[in-house]
């Protein structure tokens, strides 16, 4: 059973960005015991120095506003990501988040998902 | 285990858009035994005369690019969705798509999952 979202209400993707934004935004969308969709907004931030992501779950994420930059731990340069563009993430794939910019939100959205 | 996409490369939500569509264009971005991650294009499409989706899967669907009016069985009126509107159908909630612009492709992001 989804939890939250069983009615079939309208929001939108785009809407109540925040204008002053200390911390990413979290927000989930949608969410079970088998997938979580989140849209997360960022506004200049990034991993802190030297932190990876190393997820239990995969991450299929795309950028749809903004851009950022990825870095899949291993590669020798980060991924820059603008809006449209989408990569999966395996489990366990370690990951941070280099750069987001900070003219404008960056909004992501990520569907994790267990393998 | 997810199929395909277990590399991580970069796709554009908004690449490859046809000029032609005779159908719907529906492509698998990212799928296990529980979610399916689909882009679906149309272009003045619809679901045919009388005809609604019944699915075992719920779906999680948004509007990226054009707009679009969902009709959700037992509802009076179609939801109109423009760019960034997003709904959670439950499984089994019957549904039809009533319309889709004509002027330029729609493009829909669904994210389909197992209870």
């Amino acid at each position: 059973m989804i939890s939250g979202k069983k009615q079939a209400t309208m929001n939108n993707l785009f809407a109540d960005l925040p204008t002053d934004l200390p911390e990413e935004l979290v927000e989930v969308l949608a969410e079970n015991q088998h997938v979580r969709i989140e849209r997360i907004i960022s506004n200049g931030h990034a991993s802190p120095d030297g932190f990876c992501y190393d997820q239990e779950e995969a991450e299929w994420v795309v950028v749809l506003k903004g851009e950022a930059k990825l870095l899949l731990k291993g590669d020798d340069e980060p991924i820059y990501m603008k809006v449209g563009d989408h990569i999966n993430i395996p489990a366990h794939r370690k990951h941070r988040v280099e750069w987001t910019c900070e003219d404008e939100p960056t909004v992501w959205l990520a569907v994790f998902y267990k393998d």
